[in-house]
């Protein structure tokens, strides 16, 4: 059986839940505690299985699979059907844009060790390290709600009425977005798919709050 | 023809360049100064092809391509000869981790606009601001190399003696690192792939100062 080692609040790992559930594939939850004992990430077992001391890893017999894209990209070849890319080559490019601009472009910049970073050494408040998370999630919903409204791209989920990897993406940043009270008002399409995917069990059972190391 | 939007220095752009010559597709290169007049991927023209205002851009047809790890996944699928990911789904997932552990965990942190953030409004000095960059730099080079030095990865190149994505990823990357004068000692894997890869023409001619618009 598939393995998944994370966490309930990692939004990488929210990511790889959601196609997991999509998907309908079975698999044992192990969670790794990134705040208790200084993190149980940079434990010697868990370095074993990702030298890069980041959640999740998707164990699959004896492959460590790392890095949630990579991860749900996987599931997507070796499990093809749902899918969660489109199958025209341009339908593909429009999502994996979506999706890399979520993970490349706003979710590094508000992770756990970059908030510690700018904690110390750099001394920065809190005030001004919530405004440093909200400043690149609007950048960053800003363009993804223009790339959404362009045509032939949202529907009921991103790109158009079924779920794919850019809203496996989306709805983590969403709840990210939340914690630190970003206001979501400005960008009308991506409060639409969050609601809607929310709605759904796939995406539903995914969310933190149902996650059994979830406090 | 292929349209490329890029900046000789970006390293999203320089990894496009580096699969389009792999792959020996005849490409048009417009430069766009991420720097001059405030940034021409500010411009209203530049922001209809990407309203994320971020290089690169790759134009086939009407097409219009985003988020360099999704182009280079389109050129894949588009033309697939000589290939740029392994055939078997576990080799993919390891080479798209060990690109993606360059993109989501390095990059994002020492772009221009993260940098120029860093400094206004918050104030991070020049020395600590350098300091900021090699930090994640070396954490994120750690890691690689130990995933570089694991059973099967690399050879020559990231993955095998072949150049793949990961490739593709890491030569600007280190270009970066040398940029803030991060010492590469620690890592003789990704010393060594380096070097090779900078031996060979499909990497030299991609290579910031070979551009038409370098400084």
């Amino acid at each position: 059986m598939l393995r998944l080692h994370g966490y309930f609040r990692s939004s990488a790992a929210f990511r790889v839940r959601i196609a997991l559930n999509y998907k309908q594939l079975d698999y044992q939850s192990i969670p790794v505690h990134l705040l208790r004992d200084g993190g149980e990430q940079h434990s010697a077992s868990f370095r074993q299985r990702n030298p890069a001391r980041l959640v999740p890893v998707l164990e699959d017999g004896a492959l460590m699979l790392t890095q949630s894209l990579a991860i749900i990209e996987y599931l997507e070849e070796t499990h093809p059907t749902p899918a969660l890319l489109p199958r025209a080559a341009a339908g593909r490019a429009r999502v994996r844009a979506l999706a890399l601009s979520i993970a490349c472009d706003i979710h590094p910049l508000n992770n756990l060790r970059v908030m510690r970073y700018l904690k110390s050494p750099l001394e920065i408040d809190d005030p001004r390290r919530d405004e440093w998370s909200r400043h690149w999630i609007a950048l960053g919903f800003t363009a993804l709600e223009a790339m959404l409204a362009q045509p032939g791209t949202a529907g009921d989920y991103c790109y158009g009425d079924a779920p794919t990897l850019a809203d496996c993406c989306l709805i983590p940043q969403v709840f990210n977005a939340q914690r630190v009270h970003c206001p979501l008002e400005p960008y009308p399409i991506i409060g639409r798919i969050y609601d809607h995917c929310m709605r759904q069990e796939v995406f539903a059972r995914a969310a933190p709050a149902a996650q059994s190391d979830a406090e």
